[in-house]
């Protein structure tokens, strides 16, 4: 057992480094959109401390980063162990960093190890309006078609936006994801909400990960004066919307008391024309909605439309409903999670298990190579926001875990 | 009595042509935002007209044109008789377009009247943010310091973006309206509601302008992961701004049933960080209310503001909101009202009185000039919309009015 190589001072480096190569603001939040300045920046210096540290790296055709020494393995599966560099905008600096900073440090302190660290890209989908692009076109997933048509808000694809970036349609077939080069994938987080800090626990182990669908909805009436329109000559569209993101909030509370975990959020509103002496003609909205059961999802979508056409009739509007993704629930692996929990015990310490709210790259490489997740609590589940926090000493312990998982 | 000389083509062909000069698209509406290439072009074509007809052009300092014949008036007061140009996005082609076609023509047939024609900028307040911006500042009641900090999307002022317009803040305080200079003013205008339209009528002579008050309204609740927070432990800025905006629609009928014609209208909404798979940190919505009287806006701002905050606090939001403008109900002069009927009555129309829902130029005149608007009616009520629509003929008739009146 040898855990004393792991350097707390260096994991508190590492993430400050990153944060401060963002595009930030301490009040405003981080910001690091896939395939922008920060989110290179930040990449680069991953890619720096590897190769400091004996790394050569790889930049596969889905400009997913794998860092790993030549001869590592000798030709026998290694472990893969990372996460993401992007940032919803105005988020954290802990959310995905924390995942790839910890493999960065095992890679450091464990050249005896197979381990090839690995920097996802595009897993918040806030860039290209899909999650995880990186590991689930690495796992086979999304085509080249489907990646060439993901627009950015400058209008470029995911294709052109990521050319300088290492992403090459010609490349992908033959650079998917080979489960034979891999022992399993091991991806430490920010747990996002609030069950881990609550209670004291540093790290804990991830049974499953949530299932997700993500919606749009557009409500469609009529546009019109503000001033010279009776209220009851009107078809607003707003109106309508703000009807049905009000029962959204009430279905997904109904969900969560028949079955745990669940939850439905409306995260992005625009309207049309957006003025302020306009009845709004357009209301769209998006609808994100995760479970830990698809069947749970099946019958959340069905209330779901059910009450929009509701909602639409009663109020002579239009209603349009896209299902933008739909992720399945992914259960993580059980003999990587009794390794982690081995792992810890030799340690001497105890490491609970919850289940994943937050979709991760590792539930899409679950699909290909067994996957395990440890999560690191969050001050006051706070995520997704300038104030997400966790403790740097709990970091290091999951950082410890990882590091005598490997070991084995 | 000379009605025959106004040209009902030169009217659909002045009313065409400006649409065709707009950023426009049949299906997305016609844009002419102050300031703007496609607005310049609208006013210059109006400018050419006038000057092809004996007139002269002076652009005030507030970027009002002004177009009269060098003699007219012999140095008694004149008429004034116009309207805007600006739009809101994806406007339609007759709001504010009609008043001013109706002045070029009315001023092109009749040589013999003292007549100036105006065109007023930025009455929409859709690109600084306040409406009636030029009619406003030229009555006084704005300050050059206010119009330097009234900011358009590019972050320019309004005295800069104005600048190649004609805007000059050392001119302003000569170049203010001297009201000895003028007899009364005339505005034709959509109704852009449904009273005249639905019962037929093809013109009518405006009673009163309801007042209006402007808010931004802002909540502020905790952004957080979309995923991993529980549905109890959210403090969702977007959920509190939807119930209160179905608050302020239900507040708005309740008014509208104390007082005919009141109205609440919430028309623009943004949410922060506004990403899918984030629950909103932020709400922000304006809130536009009109009334006919001082009394019911000041009656209808306590409730709603009451209202907020029991949803804050219910929610455990924050909420703040600031006006953004105030403007009181306008009665418009009644010896002009009287001079519209006279002259359709010598024209053998019949002239309805209705009162305004909307807020015009001439209401900021009202303050300093006897002013007058005709309504004409606006199809199925559509206004700030590609599909606002007027009959020709009723155009028509409601410039032969105008004539008839100047006339005397």
């Amino acid at each position: 057992m040898n855990t004393t190589q792991i350097s707390a001072q260096r994991i508190a480096a590492d993430i400050e480094t990153i944060g401060s190569l963002s595009e930030c603001d301490p009040a405003i939040g981080y910001s690091r959109p896939t395939f922008s300045d920060p989110w290179r920046e930040a990449r680069d210096y991953v890619i720096a401390e590897g190769e400091r540290f004996g790394g050569e790296t790889r930049i596969d055709a889905f400009g997913n980063v794998h860092i790993r020494r030549a001869e590592t393995g000798g030709g026998r599966p290694v472990w893969l162990c990372g996460s993401h560099l992007d940032s919803v905008p105005s988020g954290g600096k802990y959310d995905g960093v924390m995942g790839v900073v910890i493999a960065l440090e095992v890679f450091r302190v464990a050249p005896d190890v197979p381990l090839e660290v690995i920097i996802f890209a595009e897993e918040e989908g806030t860039t290209f309006g899909v999650g995880m692009l990186g590991s689930r076109s690495w796992a086979g997933e999304v085509s080249p078609t489907q990646l060439a048509a993901l627009k950015n808000r400058h209008g470029l694809s995911f294709v052109e936006a990521g050319a300088l970036y290492g992403v090459d349609p010609r490349r992908m077939e033959a650079d998917r994801l080979h489960r034979e080069q891999y022992r399993g994938m091991i991806e430490v987080h920010a747990e996002q909400g609030l069950e881990l800090w609550k209670t004291g626990i540093p790290a804990a182990a991830v049974t499953r990960i949530n299932g997700r669908r993500e919606y749009e909805v557009r409500f469609s009436g009529q546009g019109n004066h503000a001033g010279s329109t009776r209220m009851t000559d009107r078809r607003d569209a707003l109106t309508g919307a703000s009807e049905a993101i009000l029962m959204i909030e009430a279905l997904g509370r109904r969900l969560d008391q028949e079955q745990q975990h669940s939850v439905m959020t409306v995260g992005c509103v625009r309207v049309q024309p957006n003025a302020m002496n306009v009845i709004p003609g357009q209301a769209i909205f998006t609808v994100d909605f995760r479970a830990q059961e698809e069947q749970i999802l099946d019958n959340g979508e069905q209330r779901l439309r059910e009450e929009l056409d509701r909602i639409a009739v009663q109020r002579d509007l239009g209603v349009e409903v896209a299902v933008n993704e739909r992720v399945s629930p992914s259960p993580l692996d059980e003999t990587l999670r009794k390794l982690f929990q081995e792992a810890a015990r030799r340690l001497g310490k105890t490491l609970p298990e919850v289940p994943s709210g937050a979709l991760h790259d590792a539930a899409r490489i679950a699909t290909c190579l067994p996957a395990g997740m440890l999560f690191v609590g969050s001050r006051d589940g706070i995520s997704h926001d300038p104030r997400e926090y966790s403790r740097n000493e709990d970091i290091v312990e999951a950082a410890e875990i990882v590091l005598e998982t490997v070991r084995g």
